[in-house]
C-alpha cells in the first residue's frame, strides 16, 4: 500500500465545492479509514476566481486540466464538469494515463459506457459512479456487491428529486401542476427548462446505469419507453389519492418477467402501503428484489451539494482501499432472452377520459374495451349536467399495453370525447 | 489472484441450509462476478442425517470441524451455529490459522468483539458480519465503506422483526400484546419463549454492532438501558395512532447529543409521516445520519434462512474479491467525550396514567409534572363514572429524563393511581 493517495478534481461547480467541503471537514476521519495520507492536490476549473464560500487553498486550483492528467503522481481523478464534452476526452484520458476514475456523469455514462469500460479495463483501473444515481445513497455499490449472490429480478425507482417533489406537492397540497412547477424553479428545485427532469430523460439515464448493475444488460436510451409527468392534472391526483388509495410517482422500472427484460420510465401509481409510495419530496428511493434476499430498499436525498459530495468522496476511499478490485458490474451471463417492447407488457391501467355526458358514452366506451379483451375493475362518473364535459376515471384489470394503446386511440377519435385520454399504469408487486 | 477459493460452512441449521441452497442456485453467478473458481467443499454439523429439503453432495458432509478448521485449502470459513461456545473458540482458531471468517452471530460479536477483531488483525485476515443486523439488507457495509466521507451523527434502527410484527398486528388489527404474540408463536415469527426479541435484548446486541461501525465505540449490553414492548397495551396503540398520529416501534437508537453519545433500546412513537413509521410487519429498517449524505435509510427482511444466507454469501464474495481489505470498522478518533446515562437524556414524553376519577386528580398529577419542570402539551381524560378507573394519556413538551422518572415515581405512589403509569419516549427528529 502507498504512503499518500492524492486526488485531482475536474469541474469545481457546485457538487466540486461539496467535495472540497468534504476534505476540509472530515480529512482525519478519512485518512484513519484508509490508512495513508490523503490529498486533495489539484482543483481545475475555466473559473478559478469566484468564490464557492468555502475555504480552499488556492496554490491547488488550476485553469490547466493537464496539471491532473499528465501529473504522475495523481491516483485518482474525479470529474465532476458533466455533459459529454470535454467530460468524456478528459475521463478516456485519464484512464488511458493509468489513474482511477470517480465521477457523477450520468448523461456520459448512459452514452458512452461500453467505450468508458473498455478503456478503463485496458488500463487496469477502476471507474467508479456512486453519485450517478440517487446521489449521496450508497446504491450501487450495495446492489453490485452486497447483494452479489442473488439474480435481481426487478428494480423500482424514485430517482428524480423534481419530478418528485412536483407530485408530492401536487398530493399534499392539491396544486395543479404548473403552480408547483413555478414554485420549484423559485425555490431551485427545478431548472429554467425543467424539460430533462419532468419528462423523464434523467430518470431514464440513471435507469440505464441501474439496469447495467442489476441484469449486465447496456439499453440504449432511445430504445426504451421514457414518459414524464407533465400530463397528470390535479383531478388524476385527487382521484387517485381519494378514490382509489394509491400514490402516484415517476418511476424507473427494470425486471425480468418470464425470461424477459422490461425496462421504463412512466408515472405508476403505487399501493399506498408500500414503502414506495412512502418517499417524498425530493427524496430518492430505490426498491430492489433479489431472488435470495426479497425485498431490499435505499432512500436518502438523491441530488444535492454535499449528499452527492459524499458519494464522490466515498468512491475515492473505496478505490484507496481496494485498489485492485475489477471494474465486475452486472452479472456476466445474464439469461435475458429479449428487451420487451413497451405495447408488450401487462399491467393494470388508471384511465381518465373526457367526454361529453350525453346518453350512449359509456355504452360506447365499454364496448371498446370490450373489443380489445380490457375488463374494468372500477369506473367512476362524476355527476354533471347533461351535454357537460365530464370526467370519467377507469381502472381497468390486467391488460396487454398494445390493447390499451389500440382502444383509447378509438377512444380518442369518438365525437364526443373532447380531451385525449390519459392512462397510467398500475404497479401490483 | 487464486483460481479457486474453498469455503466451509460450520453449522447447517436454517440459516445453513439457505448458504448452502445459495450456492446451488447461484454458484455460476457468483463465479462470473469473482473471476474465479468456488467451492463450498466441507459442511460441518453434529447432523449431518436430517434431510434439509435441499440439494446437497453427501461428501462434504462432516461432523468434524477440523476438517475446516485444519484444512490448509479453505480460505473462508463461515459459522452459523450461533451462541458464544464452541462458536467463539471455532472462529477464533479459523482466525488464527489464517483463514478469513464470516459469521451471522451477533450474541457473540456484541459480547466478544475486541478480542475477536484483534486475532483477525494478529492473523491479517478478514471477519466480516453483514448478516449480524439487518438479516439481508445491505448495512453493514455501506455504513462503514460507503457513508466513509461521513461524520455518523445518528442511528435509529427497527433491528428486531418479532417486535415489530407485533407492534404491527396491534396498531392494525387492534388486538392485544398476548393475543398477538400468541398468533406470532404460532406461525413461527416468535420463540417460544419471546423474552429475547420483546424485552429488546437482540436489539440490543444489533445496536452494539452498529454504535462500532457508526461511532467506532464498543459499549456493552449492560452499560445502556434496554427496555421492550411488553407493557404497551392495545389502549396505548389506539390513543397514539388515533388521538396523536404517531406510530409506535421497538427503536435502536444511537447518536451524538451535543458531543455525547446515547445508546438506548426502547420502544418509541415516531412521527406518521416518518419513513421508519413504514417499516411494518417483519420488516426491518436502519435510518442513519451522516453530517456530508444526510438522511439515508436501508430497508428489508432482517432475518429467514434466504435474506440471512444472502447477507453470508455476498460477505464471502466481498472477501474473495478484496482479500487485502483491513479491518477497519467505524471511525478510529472519536471525538464522543462521554456515553450518556438514560437518565441525562431530553426528549418529549407520552405517558398513560391509571387512576380513579375523583375530584383534584388532574391537579394534583400536574402538581407534581409542573415541580419537576415537565410542561405538558396535551392531556386527554376519557370520560368515566365518577369513582372509576380511568385512564389518563398526556404527552409532554422536551424534558430530561431524570425529572420524568422521579416526577413517575411520585405520581406511582398517589392513592388514586391504580397501576404503574407507562412513559414512552418521542421521536422528533
Amino acid at each position: 500500500m502507498k504512503d499518500i493517495y492524492n486526488v485531482g478534481l475536474i469541474g469545481f461547480g457546485t457538487i466540486g465545492a461539496g467535495v472540497v467541503e468534504t476534505f476540509n471537514r472530515n480529512l482525519d476521519l478519512m485518512e484513519q479509514k484508509v490508512g495513508t495520507k490523503i490529498k486533495l492536490k489539484k482543483v481545475v476549473d475555466l473559473d478559478i476566481e469566484t468564490d464557492r464560500g468555502i475555504e480552499v487553498d488556492k496554490s491547488i486550483l488550476s485553469t490547466d486540466v493537464n496539471d491532473i492528467l499528465e501529473d504522475p503522481e495523481i491516483d485518482i481523478v474525479i470529474e465532476l464538469i458533466g455533459g459529454y464534452e470535454p467530460a468524456k476526452s478528459f475521463i478516456l484520458k485519464a484512464l488511458s494515463n493509468g489513474k482511477n476514475v470517480v465521477t457523477a456523469n450520468k448523461a456520459l455514462l448512459a452514452k458512452h459506457w461500453e467505450e468508458i469500460l473498455e478503456t478503463a479495463n485496458k488500463s487496469n483501473v477502476r471507474i467508479c459512479f456512486e453519485a450517478s444515481v440517487g446521489g449521496g445513497i450508497p446504491l450501487l455499490e450495495p446492489l453490485n456487491e452486497g447483494l452479489a449472490a442473488n439474480r435481481i429480478q426487478s428494480i423500482y425507482g424514485i430517482i428524480n428529486g423534481t419530478a418528485n417533489y412536483i407530485l408530492t406537492k401536487m398530493t399534499d397540497e392539491g396544486l395543479d401542476f404548473e403552480d408547483v412547477l413555478k414554485e420549484a424553479q423559485e425555490k431551485g428545485y427545478a431548472e429554467q427548462d425543467p424539460t430533462f427532469d419532468i419528462e423523464g430523460h434523467d430518470t431514464a439515464q440513471k435507469l440505464i446505469i441501474l439496469t447495467i448493475l442489476g441484469f449486465g444488460i447496456y439499453v440504449e436510451q432511445d430504445k426504451f419507453h421514457v414518459e414524464g409527468i407533465s400530463k397528470i392534472k390535479q383531478e388524476d391526483i385527487e382521484f387517485i389519492k381519494n378514490e382509489l388509495g394509491y400514490a402516484i410517482k415517476l418511476l424507473a422500472i427494470s425486471r425480468i418477467e418470464e425470461g424477459e427484460l422490461e425496462v421504463r420510465v412512466h408515472p405508476t401509481l403505487i399501493p399506498q402501503d408500500h414503502l414506495l409510495a412512502s418517499v417524498n419530496d425530493v427524496f430518492n428511493g430505490v426498491y430492489l428484489v433479489g431472488d435470495i434476499v426479497g425485498p431490499v430498499m435505499m432512500y436518502g436525498q438523491g441530488a444535492g451539494m454535499m449528499p452527492t459530495a459524499s458519494a464522490v468522496v466515498g468512491d475515492c476511499l473505496d478505490i484507496m482501499e481496494n485498489m485492485e478490485h475489477k471494474n465486475i458490474y452486472g452479472p456476466g451471463n445474464t439469461e435475458v432472452k429479449k428487451i420487451k417492447a413497451i405495447n408488450e407488457i401487462k399491467s393494470k391501467y388508471y384511465l381518465r377520459l373526457t367526454a361529453i355526458d350525453k346518453p350512449g358514452v359509456l355504452h360506447t366506451i365499454s364496448g371498446i374495451l370490450s373489443e380489445f379483451e380490457i375488463s374494468i375493475e372500477s369506473v367512476t362518473q362524476k355527476r354533471q349536467d347533461e351535454g357537460q364535459e365530464v370526467p370519467i376515471f377507469m381502472v381497468t384489470h390486467e391488460a396487454i399495453e398494445e390493447n390499451i394503446q389500440k382502444a383509447v386511440g378509438m377512444i380518442n377519435d369518438l365525437d364526443f370525447v373532447e380531451k385525449d385520454t390519459l392512462f397510467i399504469r398500475i404497479l401490483e408487486d
